[in-house]
């Protein structure tokens, strides 16, 4: 029985507020949560095409007034389907219906207009709705010698250049022509066997050396994933937070991302298997080690049931193991790989982070069934990796180089990471919380109720400290409080400095906004 | 008035031969030609989806016999429905309806379904059609030293790698950490800077550098602008033949490729104007110097059409000088970048015909207006390219190696072409004919009626020759007769050689076949 109506869009025309009123039917008898039944009403509304694309909904506010619920019903309903990609939230401008990814091509009409580019673009709003646009620095009067928390980038003052150069020189010394002839698209063997040894250390026993391919680095690994195996539309399950680099080539790709929550031990199962009865999703792409940007290890336990869960509901998997060899002490955490009994995973690393990454490569290992398909999309990609590149890697590892190396960061890491979580305790105020890892490059920070971290990530950086906001990490919106720190680019000193600054501005924040109410909370619903 | 009725469509179901009836529409009074309103009839009745995809058509003769017309008619009716990507000609095994590139999603029932990874293809056609099988001598027996006319792949023994290596040592000495780490998508600045110089001697004037993207390989650019542009079912019209890389990156960016033939001096203009009467098309890719495979320049004339045709039509136009700097004698052609006065022209560059394709180093000249949207897609594709290669190419370009490389294989080639086109004078049977290319890599030939060239690359490759069969150059059929000849790969002496087995091939297959028939030419219409 309909117990409440609401205004649901809020377009302004002609200087005009207009507005679509949408039935909501509620029942509060208490059989399923209020924000659901507002949530799947919407969502019908919306599959009915009742409300177009791009249309910005009612304030979360003026919902709830409408509805007689609390607000933060709306909010909860709004952030259901902000997980499904159905809704957007633009930063500080409100709620949005999501545009589809790929318009219809129609007939071209370009006889009546100017020639523009632009206008033949396939997806403009993809290119708009630059996610990483908020990491960005170059807008701001950031100070000489600033320091450096944002970015999961490995610290360039230990990048073993020397030894880098000489495996270079060796493999000039020995080269005829061929090395710079064209290469066959699934990489070098040399390389390739290498890989096959290095992840037979970390528990992947067997692997046929037919089944990995070389990326000019893993991102490639995500691009062609995303273009051998997703039409226009598909769902595609991410972690949320996640890699931006991840969801951006995906969306290029034509998916709409669905996110599952991260928890304490990794990806909320729960929620993905509410997803996947919801809904048939392409595949999940995860990290279950040091997962970015939350430096969240997947439990033992976990990692169990998602192994499950994967085999149980057929699920395909894209593991992204792209720092799991940063492990800061113990043996590595062992891929969902290694235990892959249905073959649905397809796995890919890197040297970017646990080494350097401006020689880009990296390595797929992918479904023996899709070996024919990776070869023939690269070759109509880019044909393959540079030859030069791949033999001095080779190189470097048998010499030893990549594991010296690795030892050399660990202990640093380590180190590092003890003296932020130290200056963390500290320095944070209350309500702030954050993760511990026992790896990788960074961990996820929450800033007390009330402050926004791009409004921080700006004060911040005129007082020479850089993080990255966590906005930036969630696919369909969210993370206003959220900030990952990186903990392996500074030295100790500078990071507790760092971090003592980014407390000092929270801190200052708390006082100045008391009594003044919630006003972020309420301009942008997080969905 | 409909004066006929043909069985267009063949399956066989259950052992039982099926069809499906058309009715075709015929006016013999001569106001349209024949072959143009059996085109027109198929055409609708295929849009109207009467004639489902997959579905393969009656035989040239069969219908011809059904409408009481000339087998040639149906020929002609299904090369023009094949020019627009509607209809596909399988080797030796008919014509069928084009499949449309992306399949729609739908609800998933995997649960019902075994794991496969096959089954979650976009779209597992694309693979299975791959038109570069043809030019795999994988499968053959292929005596050792065989005489390489196949490929447009510069000679291998002529690579400058001394002077390479001795400018990646010195980019090596030279260098800090930031040559290992993240570089900028655009690629690097000294590179960009060379780019703008050396488009300047070919007399592109006033480029601004911040245009100039670099690319791992001018393969990338098809990619990446296929991709930023292309809505799946989007027409791009090619040369036909042209080159088979770019046909597949852009089938693989979801375009129907339709067809411009090649005629001796350049793409017919007209068949191009009539393209685009009939419908819109999003770009044109063209390489008006030394085309691939043709070794064809655009005349003079024929330029200066093109470029008033783009201007009044508002035509996009991607150009791949590939190997512009292969000339033989006198200037290099100018690019139709240089005569760019709408902006309407994107330009593609590489190092990997005039020197060699190892390093993967191309480049592209994009339209301001999509600079900031070749970056991001450039990112989620691979981030960057490797800064070690790109600086070691601009080293080697600044020193001159790039210069004294092409005065020296341009020299060689000339002695080689000449070679080529004095034995093929002398040794290829009345009927044969091919282009005779002023500079580039390649030529084009087409053998007398009744030789399947397909049939001729088997019987080469047990003599020791391999050559391209033409089919592999046509997106949308045709070719059997032509074949690509490279004339850069082998000395003088192997040349003639090569050639005078081809000869001998093509004369034996031409005695033999006296009184046989055309049986290649009825089994499969030229679409």
């Amino acid at each position: 029985m309909p117990l409440g109506a609401g205004i649901l869009s809020d377009p302004v025309e002609g200087g005009r507020r207009g507005g679509r009123t949408v039935q909501l039917a509620i029942d509060r008898s208490g059989a399923q949560p209020i924000y659901r039944q507002i949530a799947d009403a919407i969502r019908g509304a919306l599959q009915r095409g009742e409300i177009p694309p791009g249309t910005r909904l009612a304030s979360t506010r003026a919902l709830a007034r409408q509805l007689s619920v609390h607000r933060q019903t709306i909010v909860e309903a709004y952030r259901l389907l902000g997980s499904e990609g159905r809704l957007r939230s633009g930063v500080g401008a409100g709620t949005f219906v999501e545009v589809p990814a790929s318009p219809r091509p129609g007939r071209d009409d370009a006889g009546a207009r100017p020639f523009s580019w632009r206008g033949l673009l396939r997806d403009p709003r993809l290119l708009d709705e630059d996610p990483t646009r908020v990491l960005s620095t170059s807008g701001l009067r950031l100070p000489r010698n600033a320091i450096q928390l944002a970015g999961a980038i490995p610290d360039r003052r230990q990048f073993p250049l020397a030894d880098f150069a000489a495996c270079v020189e060796e493999v000039l010394a020995g080269a005829d022509s061929s090395l710079l002839d064209y290469a066959p698209p699934e990489g070098d063997e040399p390389l390739r066997r290498w890989v096959v040894e290095w992840l037979g250390r970390a528990g992947v026993r067997g692997l046929d050396e037919g089944r990995v391919v070389i990326l000019s680095g893993s991102q490639q690994g995500l691009d062609l994933l995303g273009r051998l195996l997703l039409s226009a539309g598909e769902a595609v399950a991410t972690e949320a937070p996640t890699y931006t680099g991840a969801f951006m080539a995906l969306r290029h790709a034509g998916a709409r991302i669905v996110t599952v929550p991260m928890e304490e031990r990794g990806l909320s199962l729960d929620a993905l298997e509410t997803l996947l009865d919801r809904e048939p999703v392409k595949f999940l792409y995860t990290m279950p080690c040091f997962q970015n940007p939350t430096g969240i290890t997947l439990g033992e336990r976990e990692r169990e049931r998602l192994l499950a869960l994967a085999r149980r509901r057929r699920l395909a998997i894209v593991e992204d193991h792209y720092d799991s060899d940063l492990h800061i002490s113990g043996e590595p955490p062992r891929p969902l790989l290694a235990d892959d009994q249905g073959g649905q995973i397809v796995y890919l690393g890197t040297f970017s982070k646990m080494l350097f990454p401006g020689v880009r490569v990296g390595w797929m290992i992918a479904p023996a069934e899709l070996i024919d398909a990776v070869r023939q999309l690269r070759r109509a990609m880019d044909l393959a990796s540079a030859t030069l590149t791949q033999s001095a890697m080779a190189r470097f590892c048998r010499h030893g180089h990549l594991e010296r190396h690795l030892a050399r960061v660990r202990r640093l890491n380590g180190q590092r990471l003890r003296a932020m979580l130290q200056a963390l305790d500290e320095h944070f105020p209350p309500g702030a919380v954050w993760t511990r890892p026992r790896g990788g490059m960074t961990l996820w920070a929450e800033a007390p109720e009330g402050i926004d971290t791009l409004d921080l990530f700006h004060a911040a950086a005129a007082r020479g400290v850089v993080f990255s906001p966590g906005t930036a990490f969630f696919p369909n919106g969210g993370g206003r409080r959220g900030m990952r720190l990186s903990f392996v680019r500074e030295s100790e000193a500078r990071i507790r400095r760092g971090v003592r600054i980014l407390g000092e501005l929270m801190s200052e924040r708390l006082r100045g906004r008391r009594g003044e109410g919630t006003a972020l909370d309420d301009a942008t619903p997080p969905v």
